[in-house]
C-alpha cells in the first residue's frame, strides 16, 4: 500500500495527529460522496487511515482502511454507503506502530443504539480515565482515546436524558484536546474541547450542515463557511435544526495551536477569524523587519516555507524566486538512499534550479527546525549550487518543549533548539545567518486578532496542568500500549 | 483476495463456525509457528478470517486479517509474533457480511492487562448479557459472541482472585456452545461449554502444552495427542504446569455436535475418543445393511462422501471405484455460469469418469442433503455420463430443524426434508432410490461409544432450552447487527 | 499472488509443460467463458501464467497474467473479450524464473495481419532454428519455442496461399514435441506433431468446434468429445467448416508420452482412445500381481497414487483404505519449517488417520519416485503412526532419462533410480519393499490398445534423434536465456 | 494500482511521451539505483509504466511494469538487478489503452546477442516500414514504434561491422521524433534524431557516464551536467570511453519542441543551453510588456503558470501572491463528481484563498489553453471567491495544429484556438481579457539562444514533410493496432 506524505522529507516527521469531517444532509448532498471531498481536503492532517461513517435512519455502516484516501475509497464503497448523515476521520501515519483498529471513526453500539466518534485531539487524561473504567469492569480494544471518551459519553448516558447531555457531562471528565464528533441514530453533535486547541468549524449547503476540521474541507464539497465551534460549544444537528449547548468550564484559557498557523493547516483555511496565509505572509513580513539582509532573492523550502517567503520578499523588496523544485512523486515508499549517500539524496526529493541561485545571495524561509537535520541538507545543496550566501530565516521560534495536545514534537533531547544556541544552531547548518520568529511576535502574526492560543512548545508553559502520568506517557500514541498489550495479572 | 472454500459447492452452504488453536511453549517450538501450521490443518473449520495472538512476558502482539492462513501469515509476519504462548483462531466465512472487526483471537485490556480470547461456538443467550451489559454502560465494537464472553470475564475478575475463576463464574453465566482459549498475561486456559457441542483437544509436544479444536492440528504441528477437554472443564496452564478445574454445572447433557463426526471434522481427527474416519465408514457400512442395492459400484461425492463410501463397499461387497474426479483449483471465485447454464456448470467442479459409469448401477454416497441442488445435479451428471441406475445414500437423517450451537443450517423453509418426503426428495434429486441414515443408527455409527451428542438438527429436540430471543435471532452471525448497527436512540 | 499446485509437495516438481483450450463459436457459446471453463479443467497442467486471446471478425484481444485461472481473469475481463472465436493456454510454473514475457497464447501482428499461438510442447530444434532466423534480421522477446514457431509461420505464409498451408510447412521444419493453436482472423487451426507427443482432442457443442490438451476440459464446457487429433494432423475451422489436413511426415513413430496417463492428465479424461483412470487402476491390478503382499489395507498416496491403490485392492483382494488425509488448502505459498523440522512437517499437508495404520500392514502406492525424498517421507509418516509394514508399489518404471518433450524430470545426477539400486532406494525410503511397474507392462496397462508411447524417461530411447545443441540445452525452460539475455556483440 | 498525474486537471490530457535514462557505470555508481533516482526525476515525462533494464557483462535482466516508479520498483527488484550498464524508461499514461506489452526497455536478443532500447519521441514513417518488414516476414507483438527501430537496427547489424553503425543506417531510414538510449552486450549509445525534437544530454559521476531525458535527472543521481546530445548525433560509451559520431544527414533544421520549455521539462532543468525556469518567467516577462492591465495580484495556476506568474509579478510590479492551493494527494484514481457538479469540483483539485482574492483585480497565467475546460473552471472559481477581476494571460500561443512529434496535442475539433477568436474565447472563459504570448516572441522567449525549435502546433508549419499515412495515423498510440489487432488475412 502506498502512503504519500506530505513534505515529510522536509518536515523531518512533525505531524499533526488527524482530521474530521461530518455532514447532516437534508438529502440534496450525498453524506458519503462530501465526506470523500472533505477528506481528501484534510489529507494533509493524516495520512495513516482514514473512514467514513454513514447512519441510514439510525443503520450505521462504514468502511475504514490503513491508506489515503484515494486508495481506501471507491465509487463502489461509496456508493455502498447511504444514509442522511455521516462523520469521517483521517488519521496521522506514525513510521511503525499503524494499526487498522486505532483507524476511526469509532462504531459501536451502546445502551441507546448506535455511536460513532470522530476524534481530533489528544487528551491528557485518558490513562487514568481509561484505569477507572477498567476498574469498572470495561475492556479496551484500541489504544486510542477516542474509545476512552465512547466509554464515558456510554456511561453518562445511563444518567441523564440525551445523548448531547451525554457528550457535555463528558466534556467535565475528559482532558485536553479534543475537536469531536459525535453521530447517534438521530443526531449529529460536534464538540470542541473549552481550550478550543484544535480547529472545528461548520458550513452550510443548501440545508445540509456540514463541519469539518478546516474551512478548506467546506470549499471540497461546495459548502460556505457559517462559523467556527467555538471552544467548549456542543453543537447539535437534529432534523435539520441546529442547536448550540456551552456548558459551564469555568474560566478557561483559549489555547488554539498556534502551529495550525505556522504549519498544519492549509493556506487556504480560515481558522477562528485569521487566514492562514495571511498568518504565513505576516511571519515573513516580520522576519523581514527582524532578521533583515541584503540578499538577491528569497526562497521558500516547499511547499510549507512559500507562503512567509512571500510575505518576506514583499516587505523587503527582495526579488521572491522559486528557486527550488520539489518532485512531488516521491512519497513514503521513496527508497532512501544508504547513509553515505545521504548528502546527495536531497537532491532527489528537491532540486535547485542551479542557474538562478548560483553567485546568488539567498534568502531561504522555511516554517520551522526541528532535529536540524533537513536544514543542514538544504543548506548544502544551495551551497553545491553555487550559492554565494545562504541566510536561514525560519517562521515560528525555537521548538523548545513537548506538545501533550496532539503533535508529535519529539522529545527535548531531540529537539536542536534544547541543545544549541542559535549561533550553535546557525554554524551546524552551515548557513550564513539565522533568525527565528521571536515569540513576541506570533500575536502580531496572527493580526492581533482575539485568539487565545497554545505556545507550550516554544514557551513551557502549558494552558492546563500536565499530570505525571500525561507527562511520562508523552509518546507517540499518547497511550501505554500499542497493538501490544502489556500484561499485569498474576 | 482469494478464498478457497472447503467443498462449497458440493454442499451448498453447511459451514462450522469456527477452530481453536493454543499453545503453552517450553521454548522448544515457536508458538507462532506452530498456530500456523495448526490453523493450517483446521482450515476447514473456517476460511473467513484468522489470526494469531502471541504474549511475550505478558506483552501481546497479534495478527489478523481476513482470508485463509497461507494468504494471511508470511514469514516475516510470524517472525515478528515471539513469546511463550499464543492462541489462534480460524473463522467461516459468510458470503457477504464479512467483516475484519469481527476476526479473532479478540485482544483487549482490561484492570488486570491483557486479554484475549478464541472462541469456537453460538451462545444461546449472547443477546440478553449484551443487553444486561449495555445498561451498566458497556460498549460494543463487534457483532461476536466472543465480546460478549470477554465483558463477562472482565466484570467477574473484578470479584475474585484469578482470571481461572473468572472463567468458571463466566461459564455459569453463558449458555450455549462454546470452546474456549483464554490467554491471560501467565497463563492460558481452555475451556469447554458444560455440554461439550464443539470438540477441544490437549496434546503435548516436549514440554509444551497445544490445545486444538481437532487433533489433526495436533498432529501437524508433531504434538501428541493426551486426551480431550472434557464437557464442562477449565484446563488452566500456567509456569508450565497443568490444572484441570470442573465447576459444578449441575446435571448437563453431553452433547457433542453429531455432525462433527458426520461432516465437518478432518477424517484423520479424533473426537471424543472416536475416530472420525472410522465413524464415516461406519456409517456407510450402516447405510449398506440399512439400503442394500444391487449395483456394480459405489463411489462418495468427494471429498466428504468418500469415507462413507468405502464402509458401504467393504460391507456389500460391491466395488468402490473413483468415478467422480473433483477439480481442486476451483474455490470461492470461481465464475458462477448464468442460470441457463446451471445444469451444465457442476462438471467444471465436478466431472464423471464417463467410461466407468456408462451402462453401470451406481450407488452413490454424499453425506447430507442441504436444500437439495447439489443433489440433484449430481444425479442429472451421472445419467448423462451413461449411468443406468443411480441410488442415493445420505450418511446423515434428514435436515428438519435449526442449529443453535454454531453451524449454519439454513432455515426450515430451505431445508427440502422439511417440505419433502422422501419419496419427494427421491423424485426430484432424479435418484432410482434413496436411503438415510436413521437418526436411530447415530449411536451404532460411532459404535456405542460412551459420547452423549446433540442431534437437535434432525429431531428438533436440544440438550438446552432455546429462549424466544435466541430463536428470533437465528441467522448468520447469530447477533442482530452486523457492520450494520441499528440505531434506536430519540 | 497466491498460486496453489497440484500436488508438488508429493512430486518433488514433475510437472507438464502447458494446456491448451480453443473454440470456434458457432454463436451459442461465449468464447472467452468457454475457455475459462476448459482452463479451469486444464489447470493442473500448468500454474505459472495463463491467457485467453479472442478474435472478433479478426480484431484480436487477450488478456494473460502470472496466476492460477480464478486469479488472472473475473467477469469484467471475460466480459470485455467479445469474439467468435479463441485461444487459450495454461502455463507450468517453475521455481524461479517465471516471466510474464513467456506467457501464452503469443499474439502478434504480420503480414496477412494477425497472428495467435498457444502451444503445448518443447521443440528439439528450436535452437538452431532461431539461430537461422536472426542470421536474417530476426529478433525475438520471448525465450519460448511458440516464438520460433511464429517466426517459421510468418515466413512461410510469405511463400504459399493460407495460414494452413504455412502451418503445414512449418511442421516440417520444427522438430519434436507440439500440440499447437494457432487463430489467424478467419481461421482456428489445430495441429499435433507427427510422433503425438502431447495430447489434443475436438469437441463439439452444438455448431461450435472445441480443442482442448484433454477431454475433461471438453466437458467442463459442455462439449461432446468428437475424437483425437492425430500425429501430424492438421484440423482447420473456417466458417464453421472443419478440414483435416495430412502433410506427409514420411515414417515417423508414435508416441504419446507415456506419463500422461501415469501422472500427467486428469484420471476423467480419455486420451488417444484410453481412459486415463481405467490405466492408472490397470497399474495398480499389474502390480498387485507382479508384486504381491500379504497386508491388511492398500492405500494411495492422494492424490495421484489412489487410482492405482483402488486397482491393486481390487486385484488383491486387500481392502482399500483412506488411510491418508491431504490438506487441500496448502498450496505453493506454504511456509516450509526448517530443515531440522523436515522430518515431521510432512504432516502439515499430508496426515495419516493413526488408528486405521497401528499396527497393519500396509501397502501404499504412489505413482513415480523421482529424487527419493517424498517417498522416504511417506515411509517414515507411516511408521510413527505406527504401521508395522510398509510396502511401497509405484505405478511406473524407474526414471533413468531425462525427457526432451515438454517435461521437467531432473538430470540424472538427482535420479534417485540412476545412482542406486531397487534395493538401495527400498533401503533409503525405510520400506519393507519395494516394486516398480515392469516396463514391460506399460503397453498392458493401456490394455494393449494401438497407442504408440514414448518411454524414452525409462529407457533412454527416444523415438527421434537428439542433437547435442538440444543435449546442452536440456533444462527448464529449453532455451539458453531466460530473462537474462546473454550478449555476444563486440 | 494508483497513478498520480502531474497537473492532469489543470492539463487537460498534455502529455510527453517518454522520458529515458541510462548509465555506464565505472563501478562507484549502482546502475539500477541511478536509474531508479533518474526516472523518479522524470516521472512527470510518463506514469503509464516505467522499466529498467540492466547488462551484467552482456547478460541482461529488466524488470518494468505498469504504474509510478516507486510502486514499480523496490529494493529487492533493485538489488536483483546487477551490472555494469542501464538503460530505463519511463512512459506516458493514456486514459484507456495501456498495456504492459508497450512498456519500456525493449530487450531483445538478436544476431549479435541481446538488444535493449528505450524511446523518447514518435516516428512519423513507422507504418511504412512496419509493413515493409512484415513483408519480409517480420512478426509485431507490441504496437509501438521502438519495436520497428529495433527490427531495423537488427537488419543493419548485418550489413554492417558495429552496432554503432547500425544505429547510424537506422537513422537514415527513421524518420521523425527520437531521443534513443540502446544497449548492446557492450556498449551503451545514446542518440538523438538530426532535428532534435526532444532534449537529450549527457553527464558524468566520477567515470561513469549518465544520459537523460532531461539535466534535473543528472542532479538527482548525483552526476554532473557535461552537454546536451546534438541533433543527429551518436554517443557511444564503451569501455569507459565515449566517442560521437555525427553522420550525415543533409540539411536539417534544429527543431527542439519548443513546450518543452513552456510545460513538458521541469523548471530545473536546462536544455540545450536554455534554463527552463527562466523561460518561462521571460514569458510571464512578455506577457506583462504585451499585455499590461491594473491589478492587485498576479497569481499562477499551480504548478505550471507559477514560474510565468513569477516574471510577470517581476515584470509588471504587481505583487506575486499564492492564492490558489493544489491538492496534492489528488491523483488519477481521484473519483470524478458528476456532471452536474463538475463546476464545483474544481475547488478539490485547486481551491483559492479566497480573503486575498476577494473584490481583489487578479491577473491568472496559466501556460496554455487546450479545450477550454480548465480555464473556465478557474475563471469561475475566482469570480465566486470574490474577485473583481480576472485578466487570463496564457504563457504560450494558441494552438492551433496536432503533433507528429511525440505529445498528444487534441485534433483540431477540440481544440478551442481553432474554433474560437481570441474574443470568442474570452467570453467563454468568463475573464475580463485575455492574452497569448505572441507566436512571435517565442524566440525572445529563450533569450534568442541559437536553438532551432519546432512551434508547428502553433503556426502547421513542420519542419519535415509529413505523409498521407502519418497524417490518417494520427491518434494516441500512433499505430493502427493497440491491442487489438486487426486482421486481414483469408
Amino acid at each position: 500500500m502506498l502512503n504519500y506524505s506530505f513534505d515529510s522529507y522536509a518536515k523531518e516527521g512533525l505531524h499533526e495527529e488527524c482530521g474530521v469531517f461530518g455532514i447532516f444532509s437534508d438529502g440534496t448532498i450525498n453524506p458519503a460522496y462530501a465526506c470523500y471531498n472533505g477528506l481528501l481536503a484534510l489529507q494533509h492532517r493524516g495520512q495513516e487511515s482514514c473512514g467514513i461513517a454513514v447512519s441510514d435512519d439510525g443503520v450505521i455502516e462504514y468502511h475504514k482502511n490503513m491508506g489515503l484516501v484515494t486508495e481506501v475509497f471507491n465509487n463502489s464503497i461509496l456508493d455502498s454507503l447511504n444514509g442522511q448523515m455521516a462523520i469521517s476521520h483521517v488519521r496521522y501515519s506514525t513510521a511503525g506502530g499503524s494499526v487498522l483498529e486505532n483507524a476511526q471513526p469509532l462504531v459501536m453500539r451502546y445502551v441507546k443504539g448506535t455511536l460513532s466518534v470522530a476524534h481530533n485531539g489528544n487528551l491528557t487524561n485518558a490513562v487514568e480515565i481509561r484505569r477507572q473504567l477498567e476498574q469498572r469492569g470495561a475492556i479496551f480494544q484500541t489504544t486510542i482515546d477516542s474509545e476512552v471518551i465512547c466509554y464515558v459519553i456510554a456511561r453518562e448516558r445511563l444518567n441523564c436524558h440525551s445523548v448531547e447531555e451525554a457528550v457535555a457531562r463528558t466534556m467535565q471528565t475528559i482532558k485536553g484536546a479534543y475537536s469531536l464528533l459525535v453521530m447517534s441514530p438521530r443526531k449529529l453533535i460536534a464538540a470542541r474541547d473549552p481550550h478550543g486547541f484544535r480547529p472545528l468549524c461548520m458550513g452550510k449547503y443548501n440545508g445540509s450542515y456540514v463541519f469539518a476540521s478546516e474551512s478548506a474541507a467546506l470549499d471540497a464539497c461546495g459548502a460556505e463557511f457559517v462559523r467556527d465551534v467555538e471552544p467548549g460549544e456542543i453543537v447539535v444537528v437534529k432534523d435539520g435544526k441546529v442547536n448550540s449547548i456551552r456548558p459551564d468550564f469555568g474560566d478557561k484559557k483559549k489555547a488554539l495551536c498556534i502551529f495550525e498557523y505556522i504549519y498544519f493547516a492549509r493556506s487556504d483555511s480560515f481558522i477562528d477569524g485569521v487566514s492562514v496565509y495571511e498568518a504565513r505572509k505576516q511571519a515573513g513580513r516580520i522576519l523581514a523587519r527582524e532578521f533583515p539582509v541584503e540578499a538577491d532573492m528569497v526562497i521558500g523550502v516547499p511547499e510549507s516555507g512559500i507562503d512567509a517567503a512571500i510575505g518576506y520578499a514583499e516587505e523587503s523588496g527582495i526579488p521572491y524566486e522559486k528557486a527550488i523544485v520539489k518532485n512531488s512523486y516521491i512519497g513514503r515508499t521513496f527508497i532512501k538512499p544508504s547513509q553515505k549517500e545521504r548528502m546527495k539524496s536531497v537532491r532527489i526529493k528537491l532540486n535547485p534550479v542551479a542557474d538562478m541561485v548560483k553567485g546568488k545571495r539567498v534568502v531561504m524561509i522555511d516554517d520551522s527546525i526541528v532535529r536540524g537535520t533537513t536544514v543542514d541538507r538544504i543548506v548544502t545543496m544551495l551551497r553545491e549550487a553555487g550559492a554565494k550566501e545562504v541566510h536561514m530565516r525560519i517562521s515560528s521560534p525555537p521548538f523548545m518543549w513537548p506538545c501533550y495536545y496532539g503533535t508529535d514534537i519529539p522529545s527535548r533531547g531531540e529537539l536542536i533548539a534544547c541543545n544549541h544556541t542559535i549561533e550553535g544552531i546557525t554554524a551546524l547548518s552551515g548557513a550564513d545567518s539565522l533568525g527565528y520568529l521571536p515569540v513576541e511576535s506570533l500575536h502580531e502574526m496572527i493580526g492581533y486578532a482575539p485568539v487565545g492560543f497554545c505556545q507550550g512548545c516554544f514557551t513551557g508553559q502549558y494552558p492546563a496542568d500536565i499530570t505525571v502520568e500525561t507527562f511520562k506517557g508523552k509518546e507517540r500514541g499518547g497511550m501505554n500500549f500499542d497493538n501490544k498489550c502489556q500484561g499485569t495479572d498474576n
